[in-house]
């Protein structure tokens, strides 16, 4: 970027800042979310096909803050909000959309006009926004692009879903260590084709092979005439382009890093990334555990429903089975329940109780592996640690609804048996709990998809059987 | 830092890096993580208390890796394990530390010993470790302290926990708009005492408020006749002082930033925050609502164990009590179950799948809420949404569990009532599963520590009593 660019830059940005702060009060609240009146105005003018009116209203707003906008309007306002309000929808917007409203958009556009914006974006983005299209839309846009965009494109998703190099921006700078700090801010100065933010650069040698990292805040603090082999650090992280993208975020977060270069098989610098992409995996990542561990799939509340029932609807089949199976035990006591019905008003307390404590064990064990904290080195303390949580837990239960149960209906030999049954169901959640998602790991199987249902299914069958059977073995029905 | 400074710096940083490209195969795995044998053969060497083995084992490992083990080994051996790398313990490590390792670190340290750490690291770092100490410990290591360095703390911890000025770095270059890109090169060059690492320079008028902020990549590529004013931007993101970390890490994520200004009540520029700090943020607060949703409180497994079974428990007798009162409504219906004791045995099913669907909306539900992406915006629309999604859901499973009843008893009466309950209580499971946390959200409650006892006490309950209620009513027994 010359000077003279960044001036004009800078004028119409303070313009905007004005406008903005003008603005400010208007459209956002104390938690800085677009307010509940500012869109139901915006929503109104759409009502009112009044583009003009849309176009004043969210012409101050920041470029996330639009994103934000569309998907707190409703889906099927969503393409005349983008039409009334064209020249905004600007790159920042487009890379800030939530997915499936951005593919709602995308679709309904030519793609010549989706070719054009793939071409303004960062390759990392316009990826994002091209990888969900259908293998012939896809195909459409990529033949109206420019060869060279087209090609970078094309390189990018050539690898997995979700790995580095769908992430990386193949626009970074990358120069010989030999050269000073002079040298190289005379060569920044001079390029207006290389990136105009970037936070490190590094340094290869003459295969490409990156040999350093030079954060430009030790550019700046160093004479003219110091080489930057004598200012770079040689122990940088680099990153494999195949690498998968919670493994990508992981390492970010581990060693703090702003950005990192990316190498190819041949360990060639071929692309960066920077930790302003890493921040939104990072959230979707630990986030994502909450969802997968509820079978809530995706999770996104802009999924289009259909996906989302069936999403949903395939877990709860799955538990479906289960709670059949479940029940089954309880069928093996039908005879015991006739003679004695109040068994079957608290057999539901030891089953969901132990459901409780498993539930809590999972959510621990899958937190802890997905942070790298539990590895094959502690796996063992920590079954013996949950082992003893479940015993004292389902001690103190135990205690509490044995004495209940014998104080209330005058029965402690009833009493006993929930006691004891508890205390069984306690430790069969804290050992499935932990044991369940620790094997699933060996199995390179993500624990957090599928243990609930094992984990629920050992709690519900065995909170089931241990009372059950305990009442029918000691003679209590 | 000067260059001399660097180059001393940078030529240990080499022979480090070299040694650890060495190691780097012995130690880590292909996910980063400690290799287990080399975990074993460091808890050996402690074992033995064979501290220069200790010593030549954990050096070549990046303080990140060495926070790492501190985790992995027994807790009775992490003080032997800091006694025998004593000289390794360097701020980068004790930075990086897990906070219950830190504090029983630091617990275990005299006081003044204590104050040499917390001087050298950034302030922030230095609050971390001093937070959670008891008053009279961190009194008496603040006592020890450079008045400056304490001044800094001390003014640090007058600030709510889990806020902006807990987070902040004090370290920052501020100059006046006016400078000149030459000036601001010069004047870093000059400056010793500036950080050696920031991203950004924050241009600040006669009153030090923060009036821009120059990314040093745009520094870097103006010639020095170019005044900041003219490469700045204007449109800043600032952190006021009280702001809640949960949300400073909201606007790092949608605004993209790198870092932040934060300003205290009148505006003027008094820290920094910087992304390295808050991806851990981001990652914990994401987490956490996993661990929430369980009730397994902090879900750090590296708490002491007592305080977990306190945190666990806890939760657990909130829900004996939600158990007991659904099993009270089971206890309403005891004469129908004694003459009918399949009812018993079908029951679970009806209120199991109703937790099952209450839980997945309540997950989807509380991460949206998180996220900023469920405001009072579209409350109305979302639950439409899960209205719709329960009664689809509700219907499917309802008619399979429906016929599977009735063909499989030959009780078509049976099949109507069970499909009948499962449908309404799923529609119950949708609706608490948005209601409750969007209504505790408006009493300003975090929606992911209590919403799960109210759903499932809500599926639970409405589970039984449909199904049985519905039994009784239509005659079934």
């Amino acid at each position: 970027m010359s000077d003279a660019d960044l001036k004009e830059n800078l004028s119409e940005e303070e313009a905007a800042a004005e406008a903005e702060a003008a603005q400010e009060t208007e459209s956002l609240d104390e938690e800085n979310r677009l307010k509940p009146e500012f869109v139901r105005s915006v929503k109104e003018a759409l009502d009112d096909e009044d583009s003009d009116r849309v176009y004043d209203l969210v012409e101050p707003l920041h470029p996330a803050d639009i994103a934000d906008l569309f998907e707190l309007v409703d889906a099927d306002e969503r393409l005349t909000l983008a039409r009334s309000i064209r020249d905004l929808m600007g790159v920042e917007v487009i890379a800030e959309l939530n997915d499936w409203v951005r593919e709602l958009l995308v679709e309904a556009l030519p793609a010549e006009v989706v070719a054009e914006i793939a071409e303004q974006l960062d390759t990392d983005d316009a990826v994002a926004m091209l990888e969900d299209l259908d293998e012939e839309d896809q195909q459409a846009v990529l033949a109206e692009m420019e060869p060279e965009d087209r090609a970078a494109i094309e390189s990018a998703l050539s690898y997995p879903e979700e790995s580095a190099g769908r992430l990386m921006s193949r626009e970074f700078v990358a120069v010989p260590e030999t050269m000073t700090v002079g040298d190289l801010i005379d060569f920044l100065r001079e390029h207006r084709e290389l990136p105009t933010e970037f936070w490190e650069v590094f340094c290869v040698d003459a295969l490409h092979h990156p040999v350093g990292t030079c954060a430009l805040s030790w550019i700046l603090r160093c004479p003219r005439n110091i080489p930057l082999y004598d200012v770079m650090k040689r122990d940088q992280t680099l990153i494999p382009v195949g690498m998968d993208q919670e493994e990508v975020a992981l390492r970010f977060q581990k060693y703090a890093l702003i950005s990192a270069a990316v190498t190819d098989d041949s360990g060639r610098l071929i692309g960066q990334i920077t930790v302003d992409d890493i921040v939104h995996i990072i959230q979707e990542e630990a986030g994502e555990d909450t969802l997968l561990l509820s079978g809530a799939g995706d999770g996104d509340i802009n999924e289009p429903i259909l996906l989302t029932v069936r999403a949903r609807l395939t877990w709860l089949v799955v538990n479906l089975a289960t709670a059949i199976l479940a029940s089954s035990v309880v069928g093996l006591f039908q005879g015991a329940i006739a003679k004695f019905a109040l068994l079957a008003v608290l057999m539901p307390i030891v089953s969901g109780m132990g459901g409780n404590a498993g539930t809590q064990t999972l959510a621990v064990v899958v937190r802890a592996i997905a942070t790298n904290q539990l590895t094959d080195s502690n796996t063992w303390r920590m079954i013996l640690r949950e082992f003893r949580i479940a015993l004292a837990n389902g001690a103190a239960l135990g205690t509490l609804i044995g004495l209940g149960t014998g104080l209330l209906f005058g029965n402690p030999h009833l009493g006993a048996v929930i006691a004891t049954a508890m205390v069984v169901n306690n430790l069969v959640a804290g050992l499935a709990g932990i044991l369940v998602p620790v094997t699933l790991t060996r199995f390179k199987v993500d624990p957090a998809v599928s243990s609930a249902v094992f984990v629920t299914t050992a709690t519900d069958v065995m909170g089931f059987f241990s009372f059950l059977g305990l009442a029918v073995l000691t003679g209590l029905a």
